[in-house]
């Protein structure tokens, strides 16, 4: 963990260090390439014959579609508490998501055109879901209730199932999400599937979802063919409190980033030197007591950092900078503080909101730019799953009032045709 | 050009065949990958010189920014009829982004919990402008106006003077579009450029805009470090016309999107066959009067089809299938048939909409999706410009209703410190 204050000589050069991509950028782009080339060639017998290599698992062509009888099953051995707390979070995911909607567009302006803009959901997105030590339940909600609210009306998700182990709550929340058609095959094959299509995987439009490294690379080799939503980098947290605060929960609040990943990076910025010892403290006693401890160790020792600022408008001044993926701001006046913020992927205001509420329940997604993205993209959400068409519609009077201008241009830029097909409408 | 028809046997196939891929592949990541370390390593002195090589033009330090009177000049240059037009044309475009400015959303939940949605406009945004045959001041205004209406405080254009020759229409709409900061430099140094930064030109968060192979594939190799918009294909047209329609009218509207490009494609879908043969003998006669007889009539020989159907339901089937760039809809109930398509970059309704107003001056963005992306993908927007922020703040009641069920769920997932994080704000 690094202690710096914006009074160091060499702050911003220590910030930038910081702030280093820490993403391991392994090379697996001729693999990956290779892979998705077999199967679009060789379609499902390529997917059976990368699960037995990658997933150690007998797939045949029978049991690459999940049905309904062991989903069902899978339900069904889910306590009951969990059903519930899943039942609750996609409520509220759902409420949330649906608010998001946008409205078409339409209108007539003074020259009689018509102008609109329509919104329509895509035919068919498949969502990747990790299998093994990234299956999170949480990440199925967040990915396949904002397709369902757009209106998306096939939703195609693929889940590995490692040495054939199925978590039964990542099927639960499938099903809770109303998606019924599922696939046991990951990794790049998967992706090539959902992109390119088998005898027994429609292709769909956009693949969205997190993955590892070759999910990432296949995603990128085939964006063009279908949409894709951003890679994500590892997780982040900004937490900025001031000496008001409880030492004890912006401690877990930057282990509840630090747990995710040995990558994770967990920042916090204060103005009072004692509550950075307090929170320094408190973290030091609490990892040792965690289910994660190794890994938000890791995390916490080679990407943590905490920064005295000298005041609250110099903290947001480095969020900006760091343009972070969870920003916590628990200081007396959250309100004015997030005016001030210009990037950053998810907010969470006050002492009363951990950013872990905002993993699963809250409602807003989870699913957030990383690595500094905040600066041009944005969470998932139903625009996702959404496109636009514009659209006009000009009578004689519209055309014959704006058409000249079209003519103009068009002969100035040397398009004759263009010109001469307004043109042959004003000469009637 | 080819003539189908939805009766033939095999026209599933033909129709598959009409619409593969145009794009002309040629690799050029090698000597883009190389052209982009360069700028990194060298900066303003690598895209001096790589300018001197391709542009054969002799940058300096000093001329790399195009200045106030530089541009002052190239307005005045411009005949009074160009300048009127361009300003029309800006104003229509200015108007209908403005229409689609997202407004932000905030609720209060039944537990008391606060949740919203903020949208903010992107810090910098670079726009690449095409030098040569492909400058089109038509599209400074779709690029920059979207920007600049959604709020974007800095915005950098690119655009290469070949042989020192400058279009001063292109600066003239660059000048009314409100965009100041201009830059002599082209291909994949300037996409370097604007990506990663140089001693002249800061860095930008998203590259917009359109170019050669070399350009689309530096967008490519710098994307995640900025945004980048779609990366697009050659231009196309699907025109739904019945026997009611001016056939003179019909193949100019082909032939305007035949003169883009020899890869351009125009299609004609119509439920009379002698419509069809009206149409095809007035392209034949016309194509030879055209500026650009040699590309549209090259697009058209190559890329041109006329599809028969035997009714306008199969014409709006294919148009789904084909989800094309532009589309128009002259029909006896354009809004009937526009309401079955779910596909399309662009949609022009009815006699007197032709696609080429669309191209100047309708309003709406003329940069759409290409090759079928129509399926996932939306035109231009100020959605291009501005980024979302969710946020939400929870008070102690909302966080004991939600809480446990977040408490729940992360324990399910074995993150502890996220299931602590919430639970200790429980306890007080």
């Amino acid at each position: 963990m690094r202690r710096l204050a914006t009074t160091d000589p060499g702050f911003d050069a220590a910030l930038a260090a910081l702030l280093a991509d820490r993403a391991t950028a392994i090379d697996v782009s001729e693999a990956v390439a290779a892979i998705i080339a077999r199967v679009r060639a060789e379609g499902d017998a390529a997917l059976i014959d990368l699960t037995a290599r990658f997933d150690r698992f007998p797939l045949t062509e029978t049991t690459l579609h999940i049905g309904a009888t062991e989903i069902g099953a899978a339900v069904a051995a889910v306590p009951a508490a969990q059903r519930a707390a899943l039942d609750r979070a996609a409520t509220r995911i759902e409420t949330f998501h649906r608010a998001q909607m946008p409205a078409d567009l339409a209108f007539t302006d003074e020259t009689g055109a018509r102008l609109g803009l329509r919104w329509g959901p895509l035919d068919a997105v498949g969502i990747y879901v990790p299998g093994g030590k990234a299956a999170y339940p949480s990440s199925v909600l967040m990915n396949a209730i904002p397709a369902r609210i757009a209106g998306v009306s096939r939703i195609a998700m693929c889940v590995p199932t490692p040495d054939g182990v199925t978590n039964p709550l990542v099927l639960a929340a499938a099903h809770r999400a109303g998606v019924t058609e599922i696939y046991r095959v990951g990794g790049a094959q998967a992706v090539a599937a959902l992109a390119y299509g088998t005898a027994r995987i429609a292709p769909v439009d956009r693949i969205v979802g997190p993955g590892n490294a070759y999910v990432a690379e296949a995603k990128r080799l085939v964006f063009g063919r279908v949409g894709i939503d951003s890679i994500a980098g590892p997780s982040e947290v900004l937490v900025i409190a001031d000496a008001a605060q409880n030492p004890d929960h912006v401690a877990l609040d930057l282990l509840a980033q630090a747990e995710h990943d040995e990558a994770a990076q967990a920042i916090l910025i204060t103005d009072d030197a004692g509550f950075a010892d307090a929170v320094a403290e408190t973290i030091a006693r609490v990892l040792k007591t965690l289910p994660r401890s190794a890994v938000a160790g890791a995390s916490w020792r080679d990407h943590g950092a905490i920064v005295l600022v000298r005041n609250l408008d110099e903290a947001t001044a480095i969020a900006n900078r760091i343009a972070p993926e969870h920003l916590q701001i628990m200081t007396a006046d959250p309100a004015r503080d997030f005016a001030r913020i210009r990037h950053a992927g998810a907010v969470f205001l006050g002492r009363h909101t951990p950013e872990a509420i905002g993993d699963y329940i809250a409602g807003p997604n989870h699913v957030l730019p990383t690595s500094g993205t905040a600066r041009f993209a944005s969470g998932l959400s139903v625009y996702d799953f959404l496109k636009r068409t514009t659209w006009a519609e000009l009578d004689a009077a519209s055309l014959a009032t704006i058409g000249p201008s079209a003519v103009t241009l068009a002969e100035a830029e040397g398009l004759g045709a263009h010109a001469r097909s307004v043109a042959i409408r004003l000469e009637a």
